[in-house]
């Protein structure tokens, strides 16, 4: 159940996501409104599934709190799976309804002409660190405000997608860039998108676990409430 | 008193949302500018009346929640007359102030020209899915963040309009779609309009049945909670 | 003290609104943002009064409220003197700061060259009745979402702007008229951004009358109560 | 672990910041891009870090904070250090990322060719009065709505950012003006956007002073209550 809520998630936010980059080749809504476009889908699908399962939506959110021992080792392997698979559900559909569009594959895995491998890399850790430690505080720490965590979740993403979207395409997410890659057959710099992003992520949430309070009466969290919203 | 509030609801959601199409050509808004107008306003309307009549505003999802047993099946004629009078007023009101623009109906049931009816069908079926999933999982599911239902469901539809706004102009509304063409006298392609809207929130109602934990103590739930913020 | 929470909170008002239609000829901001400045100044100045003074920052919102017996006449005065004032401080100092353009008038009470006086009252009319039926149902009734008062009210506003601004400038409030009115010194068209927004939220008020649930356990509401975050 | 906070929070928030102004050169956000990149991303950084040291990131917040006792003196100088070391680090980053543009300096101390110093005065000590005004009302008086103040003081950084960017940047904080002047070695101008920010948070704090009314039973606030979500 958990599971499925990801891929729907995971779905709804590639669709939607990826589906502005194709739909500004049609009828421009330039940088700020594909920042839009993924700052707000990423608070719908936390506030749609958020519930159900945590809302990651992203490999490296899923490793990086079971890293940190927010989230089952045991659960990860089907969480990646279920986001893989609703990713690689959302490019299919994109590739069937913008099939007279000639490749879709830039929207996930190319850079701007004049980045070398090693800015992109940087853009990428940076973006998922500022990303991902916006999750831990927000997910983690009983302090934060209830019920915002999606809206301040998205808003990261938001402003990460207008910075740096002209640049790697603000991915952060291993899942949102094999997903078009799968459906295009196009695996060039793949290895970045995956890599940067967990490091970013690992490296944000390592710091953030030394200014976390958790919840103080949680003496044997189960599941559901280490994963809530994140 | 419920069905007024839908009259209402659903006459700010077409006086705004399909004033925003032919604003734009009066001074530009751009695919952002009418995707926010569509959004917000459907934010505004739901903390308007959402606590009167659960703010539907949608025949396609008054009737998928009677499907899934989250309304009555009684109060759905009147609930959907009240939806169709709001969006035919509005309309109307269109009309008469834009009384010189020659024709009004490409707001709600032309898509681009390039566009073919499958395809066309297939846009209104997923993005009514994605909006659907959203207003089940915000104001049928117990466990979701209370007082943001308004927020969440209209950030939907604001990535909804990005994305198939210069596509099928986003209407995943029978309602928004039959008043215009009823205030312009053109029926063309309002099946589908009809037709892809309903079987997309039937199915995205079903799939959330899967997901749903109602709430607890509800052993007999009156109408008003079965539609709290819907 | 109240009454010096709404001079601020008017200032902010006007000060950002009309000064982003100032604004708006040096550096395009456009339609949307100028909508964008105008909806999230209003939610800014509602969150920073309206637990001081209702955060009414308008006369015919003052005047409406009263009607319904949701706010005490005797106050009435002094709430518009200080809307009054704050809204002409605002435009003085834009008129200081914009020194160098040679009118400020049209940001306030100028409509399209082509919209007739009866077209332009409607509009008006329309709009602030939206406007007031929002802040009715988010600030008069016990069971709208506890704090989301001001972005539902903000939100409203927005859209309005959106649709409504490129024709009569959006204003719905005749403070926002008088202050910058006053500040240039040229009255025109000054009775229509009076009376419009005057009757259109006393109808709104009227309306929303027949759909409250007013909070059931108070028996003596005291003026706090009455105006809170209206 | 707050100064540690206080530093990732203006790292966040000036690495998107002033970043939005250097990728406006390459890809086109406007004044309306910028704006929110300059508003989400401190809605975000609030959500982020606000339950850990009260999100000030700005020494005229701390300060003037400080100044109506709502914050510890003693612990000024090191909120102070880590939001210039916070904004230095963002702008170094910066200048790595764009290093092929040859200049960053004018993203924080340049105004427009036609403004004066005095005018640039004006606009910033009007600007971070409203700022300023705003984290008074959401964070000091316990009358304010829970859990929106990052919201509410984002909002406000939004509109300032989209009335004032096209005139002085909309600084409003010194740290967010010495880390790039710092990392470009320009510092003209630098004294007004010092001087400008203090005075105005100054003369906001004591005039909000008297609209407060601090919470009934904080009969020894601690330091974490006198700063909460600042």
């Amino acid at each position: 159940m958990q599971v499925l809520a990801e891929v729907v998630g995971t779905y709804m936010l590639v669709f939607i996501g990826c589906g502005s980059a194709l739909i500004n080749r049609v009828q421009p809504l330039g940088t700020v409104g594909m920042a839009m476009a993924w700052g707000f889908v990423l608070m719908a699908a936390i506030y749609a599934v958020g519930h159900i399962s945590g809302a990651h939506f992203n490999p490296a959110v899923t490793v990086a709190l079971a890293a940190i021992r927010r989230f089952r080792w045991k659960e990860v392997p089907m969480y990646v799976l279920g986001q893989l698979l609703g990713a690689t559900l959302a490019s299919l559909t994109l590739k069937v309804l913008f099939h007279k569009q000639p490749d879709i594959i830039p929207i996930a895995t190319q850079y701007a002409a004049a980045t070398t491998d090693l800015e992109a890399f940087l853009w990428e850790f940076i973006i998922t660190f500022i990303l991902m430690f916006s999750i831990c505080a927000n997910t983690t720490d009983h302090r934060a405000s209830p019920g915002l965590a999606g809206f301040a979740i998205g808003s990261t993403l938001l402003v990460n997608a207008l910075v740096a979207g002209p640049i790697t395409g603000a991915s952060m997410n291993p899942a949102r860039s094999i997903g078009p890659a799968v459906a295009a057959g196009v695996y060039k710099n793949l290895w970045l998108y995956i890599l940067a992003p967990v490091l970013g992520a690992l490296f944000a949430a390592m710091v953030y676990s030394g200014l976390r309070v958790p919840k103080p009466t949680a003496a044997s969290a189960d599941d559901k409430d280490m994963t809530a919203q994140g």
